[in-house]
């Protein structure tokens, strides 16, 4: 098993140590959204990006057991160093750790997602299941997603943010097991009032599924879905967004339900 | 969008109304485990399964949203209605509820899983993800797992705690987002000393990836991994499966770290 270290790097003799910043995503390591991150963040450290070879969104939490990986180093015009991965954004971020960087980077980023990852889509999302990978790993990490799907979106307020979250991590020591999941508005930059701390709303996609017959005549489905928010509160992300505001909502990877442990600990003693 | 209903449905005239219980899994429709889960509660309710067409360990909470997907109703034996999807334990639950029951059912049920699902597996497992997504569409649910990976594993300790831990939900009305992460020991039954419910425990496979070449001379990596746990309590699921109980750990999907979201408040008002 590869010895993992947690110290910072020193690149060149008498150069101060730089932190190490693991940057993934799950639209694809080609996708506009992790080259504005890289952007946003490049002069903060040094900076290794490990992504999927194709989108992966809605891969969720899943890993890859019943085949190989592979990992390919890809020449970038900026020098930053870059592998394309085979597997899902929590492969990417195993492998970043145990073959690539061979010790805990200092931070993990995962996005910037085309769409939002507010809400229930959490749960769902590969961008914000790399981060929690990450933070598994005892790796403080940041997932970032930008509410707006399109390949031509405008990242510069999304970028904005990024960098003061990650500046702010930077100058203290976060919790290892931190994950911020961070939303920003489709909006123009100036527009955005600041950032809010939210919980996470229950909303979610309320599905249905297209029903059709392929070339052949077979029957098949397509999910699709509509977004419905249960949730009224005024401390939820979903709220925080739709008043304009960057949306972080701390997330914890213990699913434990401790009101409903209690209630079942009467029942089973 | 289907109307969903949530009462039981009438089989036949005058008899009495059965309560719907969908079960699914993530090793795949012909699975020993799931035949298991069957047989155990069969007779407790209307029984509709609903399961990946292939082994699908290891896909978390993942969805299949760039392809379409495909339900085969199967012949058996015992006449239980029964499918298998092309998609992942998550697109199992959705199709279930929205293209075959047209309701939601009364409970879902996941497994019998072919190896354990405790500690932070939780997070891997399709067989749990199914459980959650479940709960998440307002139908109470219950994972479950048995510590034992083989084809031939004895699944009657399984059985019968499936059995008590069903019956005894259909006896109440359970909370709609309810969710069970139940994990059995490979033991005799007789050895079993009872049910502990629990906390999830900071236990993880750390990591590492087998490296070869492929005949081609290509690299290739596989992952493998130790499990080591990190947590000394006593109310976790390693500890109680390790002293012979049935471990439940009720799980939630609110992600949200409402520790760290008082901290973060005071940093970004």
């Amino acid at each position: 098993m590869t010895k993992k270290k947690t110290a910072s790097v020193s690149l060149k003799r008498n150069e101060k140590p730089k932190p190490v910043i693991l940057i993934t995503n799950d639209d694809g390591v080609t996708a506009p959204g992790i080259q504005n991150l890289v952007e946003a963040v490049k002069d903060l450290g040094k900076i290794v990006v490990v992504a999927p070879d194709k989108p992966q969104s809605g891969m969720g939490h899943a890993i890859t057991i019943g085949q190989p990986l592979r990992l390919h180093k890809m020449q970038r015009e900026d020098n930053i160093e870059t592998w394309s991965c085979t597997g899902t954004p929590v492969d990417c971020v195993k492998l970043a750790v145990d073959k690539i960087l061979h010790r805990k980077p200092d931070l993990c980023l995962s996005g910037i997602n085309h769409g939002a990852n507010h809400s229930i889509n959490v749960i769902y999302s590969g961008t914000m299941s790399a981060a929690v990978e990450a933070a598994i790993e005892s790796i403080p990490s940041v997932g970032f997603s930008l509410l707006d799907y399109s390949i031509e979106a405008d990242f510069s307020g999304a970028k904005k943010y990024a960098r003061i979250i990650v500046e702010h991590l930077l100058k203290q020591k976060p919790d290892k097991h931190l994950v911020l999941n961070v939303n920003i508005p489709a909006i123009p930059e100036i527009q955005i009032k600041g950032i809010k701390v939210c919980r996470q709303a229950y909303a979610k996609y309320v599905e249905d599924f297209i029903e059709r017959n392929d070339p052949h005549g077979r029957h098949y489905y397509w999910l699709t879905g509509e977004f419905v928010n249960f949730d009224k509160g005024k401390d939820t992300d979903v709220w925080a967004l739709a008043h304009y505001y960057v949306s972080v909502v701390p997330v914890q990877f213990d699913l434990t339900n401790y009101t409903l442990k209690k209630k079942f600990e009467k029942i089973w003693k």
